[in-house]
């Protein structure tokens, strides 16, 4: 990742080069501010059509809110409520939005690691929600606690992972009950970065707040983010009591929620992208203007869970012509609105880290970068329809979203005119490499991966003819050597692992497996 | 690709599921007509510094063409030369280049793919150049004629692929001297889309000319493009005589050349993004305006090969963020003067088909679609920094491509309204699968990938734990089997061969090893 910053060993040769690879750069790359222009597939009468139509399911359709609280609360709006489903009016629904904050600071227990998120502003988070992993072995087996901490430490260390998350493996050596509590001490221990909370219930929901009051002060979390949770919808048209209730407990907070419909494009939507657009979207409207009943003003996201569904088999598929179409479209709608967006990243359904992973992976990085995302959630490690994750793939994901944020950040104007004197000193036929201004910012200039392998066959094979998985692995083991613990207060530290003692000591163990995309 | 057609078995279930895996659709996708719009990453300030950057180079530093007729040729034009060096000043550049038509259409022998090149008409061509190949077998060997004709097989049955171009591998067991004579006759035999005219000498590109006017008819060629072919510069700057003796072979028949400088970044180019753009967008302006100097109004290609050259290995890099940046770029330069252009496509040094060439294919081919490339060449095979040509990489980076038309192509809003319709009926909670309306559209709704394999683990583990590479093959052995090769007319076969005969007494046999990319 040499290239990201200044070069740190400007003498060139064997020694510069070999230092180069022994001391893998670990600092955070500054959130992204997208200087790409996106790609707008839709005209405005396109936008405004998936507009009225999404506006029409809301008031004619109606979404059901499978919670009585939730009801009630749309009750007191002056909302039209028949049974469980809920007809919110455009009006309403408009003016409810218009309070969602156009992008804010996300804060990190570190301050040089805050981000910020919305309008060009975005930021890479790691998948989370994996039942196995593949480890440092490739072996494919149900992760620990242990294997958690290893994912949260690798977040720390990938220089364009923004984030630790929170569950990116589900660690089975813990009862699920108190499992939330471990996650969320595990993110906020292992990195400084910030971190996701879990929804798995409104309790776990509040029990995450509480363990933010500590880490960052009650006050502060008042006036700022400091996590984010993710509340999925069950598409077509329906949000449970288990989500609403930790809607609610993140937004009396302030913390902003992802609001994610959760998508098998032809399975629970229309077979026609713009259908499915405009279904997903009226979903998203109505957890979004749902915030805004908790707590006006409180900060949410436009999210969702996105794939298509082969009608051979009943799978999710990803990397699919009509899923980059579908980002591409969510975005505008997003921006319509003026609402920070979440999408997912290198979703995919390869079953080892081979080739197709790779494609998908790429192309859906490639479509979500073009789209604008801000919340590029399943940065790394996503593979098998999310049933694993795996290390190898994760160092490699991550790779691609520093070369994603490289991209994304535009070309380098800044020495055009000492780059095009170059041009008559070398002259035609000569060659670059000796000139100083190519001496000065060949490391800078061009992006060098550390995980692919460019190299002749006949190097490669003297270097024991290893593919992607086995570099990657072996990259990843010397990351988790390198690690070093971010520092954090002994103070709060206790106070954590009090408030998690307690908490074991009142939450019955119980052993159901509670998953989340 | 059963998605992309109309669907052949609606009745659904096992037996149709059956059918669609068993009968691989093979028929041409129209050449691409983007609706996508093109990604702008320079201002209009930025695409005359570009601009003027590229006319200071021409005019004061000049470029050499190592060519006495080209110098002959320039100096009648009333341009300055010095010894090899050719300062073209700014105007005429603008004036040559204003010949070259925008547009035009690629002749195949089958009418029907006849494909448009330029503006928003793309097309995809496969990879060629390949001293090995990566077999049937996955072994990695040099290749012969029926490996050559192998591939000119899977090109015509690729539906994505809109060309068979001519030595996607070098057929090792025929005369280095003679083969381009079987080379471009196993083009013109095996398919019957667009293909590819050598360059590899003067001579050759005549023969190639004369098996055109074989195939076409002499008087057809003058007023229609029929075939490409392609003259890399040496960058910097530098044009030699092989290549501009075949430009001049082909421009006299009004066939387009490809006029590509061949840029590794960083080596032969500044260590600048900008400037490495400004250096190429001067060779190539070069070859273009000479192009109207040979034949004024012969269609002409703006090209390149564009890598980044690694600073540990010097090795040539691809899918990298400067690369896509830089296709941006010139897209964006070659809009600017009006003139089609060729990219190159799924570039990468991968060894194997592993993670890594996934990754790099994808990336790559994103960025030339966002980039809007017209000829959007090296689209299927490549590997190993263009090393071998794998069958395997062969036939999933075509479905990638068939993937990306679809992409290009925009949303479908045919049906929008009628899949609106069937949200009220699923309602909340409902799922669609039932629903007439998914069952009239699903399979051309999502596309649906034969390569990539989205079945949960175990399915995948009963189907016998295949990786892409394995399964790739599996589909490639089964297109070959079901291959039929396109009906030519026996007095033009007999013709053709008469003249490979006639050529092949006269050209003595020799066995040096010409290469290009």
């Amino acid at each position: 990742m040499t290239v990201l910053t200044k070069p740190r060993a400007r003498a060139g040769g064997r020694a510069a080069r070999r230092s180069i690879r022994s001391a893998p750069n670990v600092d955070m790359l500054p959130g992204l501010t997208r200087a790409l222009p996106t790609c707008e597939v839709m005209d405005p009468d396109q936008i405004a059509r998936i507009d009225a139509a999404s506006m029409d399911i809301l008031e004619n359709v109606g979404v059901v809110f499978r919670d009585e609280i939730a009801l009630a609360d749309w009750r007191r709006a002056g909302v039209k409520v028949v049974g469980e489903r809920v007809h919110p009016d455009r009006g309403l629904v408009r003016d409810l939005i218009a309070t969602i904050p156009a992008d804010f600071t996300y804060h990190a227990r570190d301050p040089q690691k805050n981000v910020r998120l919305g309008g060009p502003h975005s930021i890479f988070v790691p998948m989370t929600g994996a039942p196995y992993l593949r480890d440092l072995d490739d072996v494919r087996r149900n992760p620990t606690l242990d294997d958690l901490a290893m994912f949260h430490k690798l977040s720390h260390m990938m220089p364009a992972l923004h984030s630790s998350a929170h569950h990116i493996v589900e660690p089975y050596d813990h009862p699920i009950s108190q499992r939330h509590l471990r996650i969320t001490y595990s993110s906020m221990k292992h990195s400084d970065k910030t971190f996701m909370g879990m929804t798995t219930s409104p309790r776990n929901a509040e029990d995450v707040m509480e363990m933010c009051a500590i880490l960052f002060g009650e006050a502060f979390m008042e006036e700022h983010p400091v996590t984010t949770g993710n509340c999925n919808g069950n598409s077509p048209l329906v949000w449970d009591e288990t989500m609403l209730g930790a809607m609610r407990a993140f937004c009396r907070r302030n913390q902003p929620v992802l609001c994610s419909p959760f998508v098998l494009g032809g399975a629970n939507t229309p077979a026609s992208v713009p259908a499915t657009v405009a279904q997903l979207n009226a979903e998203a409207l109505s957890a979004l203007a749902y915030t805004q009943l908790i707590r006006r003003g409180c900060p949410a996201i436009y999210g969702h869970y996105l794939s298509t569904v082969s009608m051979r088999s009943g799978a999710p598929m990803a990397g699919t012509p009509e899923i980059s179409l579908m980002n591409f479209m969510i975005g505008q709608m997003a921006r319509f609105y003026g609402v920070p967006w979440r999408t997912s990243n290198t979703l995919g359904g390869a079953k080892t880290f081979d080739a197709q992973a790779g494609y998908e992976s790429a192309t859906t990085l490639s479509a979500v970068i073009h789209a604008g995302a801000n919340y590029i959630w399943h940065s790394a490690g996503w593979n098998e329809a999310g049933m694993h994750c795996s290390v190898a793939k994760f160092v490699v994901d991550a790779e691609q979203c520093a070369m994603a944020h490289r991209m994304a950040s535009g070309p380098y104007w800044g020495d055009f005119d000492a780059a095009l004197a170059a041009i008559p000193d070398v002259g035609p036929g000569g060659h670059y490499l000796g000139h100083p201004h190519t001496q000065e910012n060949f490391q800078t200039a061009f992006f060098m991966p550390d995980l692919f392998d460019n190299n002749s066959i006949e190097q490669w094979a003297a270097d024991g003819s290893k593919e992607t998985t086995e570099r990657a692995l072996i990259h990843a083991r010397r990351l988790l050597d390198a690690y070093e613990e971010p520092t954090l207060d002994a103070g709060l530290n206790e106070a954590l692992l009090d408030y998690i003692a307690r908490r074991e000591r009142e939450i019955p163990a119980a052993d159901a497996l509670n998953q989340e995309y």
